[in-house]
């Protein structure tokens, strides 16, 4: 310290400050330097948060390219849009209006065909009848002479307006037609405002129409044409994809929990597996706007004209039924308190044997819905998971027994004075036998859940009307068969 | 049928379709009474309809008036934007271009002051940016040629366009500047398409700027001044209540788990209680909007310039870890088997006073954060919780005992030949015990869980700053103490 003053000259301040403390300034060189650490570390910083944010945005491209050429669909439909402004003739027919043409481009363009519908087809209707609304309204006003004019248009606008936005809290029609409703009291206000001013209310209308019309029509075009986005393709994947991620993650957290020490490998992967489960907890939101967004995409591809989206909707809500019971499964295995190694053993088969059950029926599911084919073997699948969990019944039922003969020692030793009992079993450990007993019991419940999924996979199938593979033909012999019973006949 | 055929003169006719049955064609008069049937049914129907819609939406108003309140304000901001237009001298200032206010004020107003700021915001930094860029691209391009000068600008329309299209994916841009992207694809877009034809590009954009500030302006007076609905407030509330909602449904839940048949009053209210905990699954989405927007409400009321939102996030997080573990533990409760009622006796008092130690806990967390003053009592809710769990696991680890104590008889019977033990318990019926046990071990991971959420709200006292409520000074003794000292003394 003494050395520093004597280094920079001895120059130091002290100051005082109200409170009565002293605070010592800084040197000059000191704080040169420090300045100078301070922004070299900013740079530097700045640096690595530049090169972090572009690695991961980097990532998202290469993860999706879809994303990227989404923004150069855009590009294309803007640029397709200005030569539109650009040509001269086409300018003279749309006029001086044809930035609604840009406009609409910037504001329908949305990632999936089912977006662009919904924007595309709320803008033209809302703008068609508030454009008409207005006319009338104004026609009207027209004739009340100069005084009343301004009141009728500006109490038209206040109560459509508040009306119009009110009406967004209703549900059903917030879903459907939130954006319409914004199109709705903007065309409104503009044109019954407007109208005060420009005597061509039905010429200001009818330009807007065919410019926005325009951009709606560019928008469809390129986003229908060029690498297509369907949300109910989305909706679709998606469903099947969490239903395999359930699956995966039921069968690898029993595995794991169940995992004796020689069983190491790929015990990375399992945990990464196991918790596919939390994808199904969060994807209410995106699943509920893709299925308003795939209501708009009407009858395309293997997508019939009604297909039931309402549907995949109660499939998803029973599967995030399904993983709330994982969540709680998951808890209880990762529990601190863990039962031994030997307790475990007697319940690991059937739990094993219920867990790829349960997991083998969702596989079938998510299949069965990716294919749009009835499955044939899902009931006997199901057959069999509710035979696992009788068995996993039994063997609760004669777990006591069992873990009495091995605890048969310590037993005896708590019981010294009943010596020709060898079940005793008051000194059983229930405490760490807990969480194991817990665990079997959540099996139990996410199968009967898994159930309902079965259920809600039948009803989609009924209402989209899958495919039901044709049944096998009553066996015919096979050649080798005849031959042999042929042999026999001859013997 | 007969009669039907007299009364209509007989008419019938009957058509073979190529399946080789016959259709009965309806008799004329038939169709006109099944038409009027039908249009009076639909009449009906669409009354009903009609009727129960304008119901619903009337039940919504009355519930939450702030709904119907801010229907008006947008009302009331839509005419004061109209004034604006209609008063000439404002209207010769600010020009033609008035319809971006109007404009303005139709998408920047919402519903939370939250949104009307980062709409606001949003709209006028990319306004002023993209008007800046397009202005600077624009004076370049003009230099080149005019050969040059709409490859340029399309060029830097497309690449613009689709750069700030992509970066919309990005989540913490989506976040927070989602709607001004829009704002800025669209202002240079129109700018730099535009200024081919108009030659005032930069007096377009100083009116465009000043007519959206003042349709900024108009929204935030409007929305500020008129009862404000602050997103900060909603996002407090919400994380509070959930938290109410959660303890009541735990402790209610136990409640009708345990409740013996005398105990009949009040189980509808209680069913009721018992499901409040599904708030709290799905508000996820609802907490990410509020957190996003109460961050644009700067420094306001009780909160402070940087309010820890992110941390509001991290209990309602907290919470719904704990909603997951409750939705099991419903299940295991409406589990179709049952542990009799005499062995849910003895878990009864022990689980009742772990739920009730755990509600409380979170009903003092939600005062806490309420008030925003540390909880005195906290430490010691969360001491008496760990009690009921350390009580829970001893009435588990005796429970064998007590049990086979109970079964007495019939384990004697079972165990005829070694009658001195009295506490043999090879027939115990584990399967019927096990949602009983599965409940408490589900309870104990839930009071673990709420442990979690005491954490969350710790940090979120600390980052906010609680006020902490100053410990009571060492008990003095009371008046009456004294007076009873005194009298002690004088004895």
């Amino acid at each position: 310290m003494a050395n520093d003053k004597e280094a920079s000259g001895g120059l130091e301040w002290r100051v005082t400050v109200p409170s009565g403390s002293s605070v010592k300034m800084e040197s000059e060189s000191g704080v040169i330097s420090r300045a100078w650490t301070w922004f070299a570390g900013a740079v530097l910083m700045a640096k690595s948060t530049v090169f972090g944010f572009g690695k991961s945005v980097w990532k998202m491209g290469v993860d999706d390219p879809r994303k990227v050429i989404h923004g150069f669909k855009v590009g294309i439909a803007l640029s397709l849009v200005s030569i539109f402004y650009y040509t001269r003739p086409l300018y003279d027919g749309v006029g001086g209006n044809a930035m609604w043409a840009v406009m609409t481009v910037v504001v329908v363009f949305e990632y999936t065909v089912g977006g662009c519908l919904y924007k595309g087809f709320n803008r033209a209707v809302a703008t068609l009848s508030a454009g008409g609304l207005a006319v009338g309204i104004h026609w009207i006003a027209s004739k009340t002479g100069e005084r009343v004019e301004p009141v009728i248009l500006s109490a038209s606008v206040f109560l459509l307006g508040a009306a119009a936005t009110f009406s967004r809290f209703i549900p059903t029609i917030k879903a459907r037609f939130d954006y319409g409703i914004t199109i709705f009291i903007l065309t409104f206000s503009l044109v019954a405002v407007s109208g005060y001013r420009v005597d061509e209310v039905l010429d200001l209308a009818q330009q807007r129409l065919s410019t926005i019309a325009i951009g709606i029509f560019i928008c469809l075009l390129v986003c229908i044409l060029i690498c297509p986005v369907w949300a109910s393709e989305e909706l679709h994947l998606l469903i099947t994809r969490n239903m395999e991620k359930l699956a995966e993650s039921l069968e690898s957290c029993i595995k794991e929990y169940f995992m004796e020490d020689g069983d190491v490998d790929g015990t990375n992967s399992c945990s990464q597996k196991s918790q596919g489960y939390k994808c199904v907890l969060n994807s209410k939101a995106s699943e509920d706007s893709q299925a308003n967004l795939a209501r708009w995409e009407l009858a395309h591809g293997r997508f019939g004209f009604r297909h039931p989206w309402s549907q995949y909707l109660k499939v998803g809500a029973a599967m995030r039924y399904c993983a709330y019971c994982m969540e709680a499964l998951n808890g209880c295995i990762n529990s601190e308190i863990q039962a031994p190694k030997s307790t475990k053993k007697h319940l690991r088969e059937v739990c094993m044997k219920l867990s790829s059950a349960s997991s083998k029926v969702l596989k079938e599911l998510s299949s069965s819905i990716k294919s749009m084919k009835r499955s044939q073997s899902i009931d006997f699948s199901v057959e069999e998971m509710s035979n696992a969990v009788e068995e996993l019944h039994d063997a609760l039922r004669s777990f006591p027994n069992q873990f009495t003969q091995e605890a048969d020692e310590p037993a005896v030793e708590a019981t010294e004075e009943k010596k020709h009992s060898i079940s005793v079993t008051t000194t059983l450990p229930a405490i760490e036998l807990l969480p194991l007993i817990t665990v079997a019991s959540l099996l139990i419940e996410i199968s009967a859940r898994i159930e309902g999924v079965v259920d809600a996979v039948h009803t989609l199938a009924d209402l989209a009307g899958f495919d039901s593979v044709e049944k096998e033909k009553p066996l015919s012999p096979t050649h080798q068969e005849q031959q042999d019973m042929k042999a026999i006949q001859e013997v």
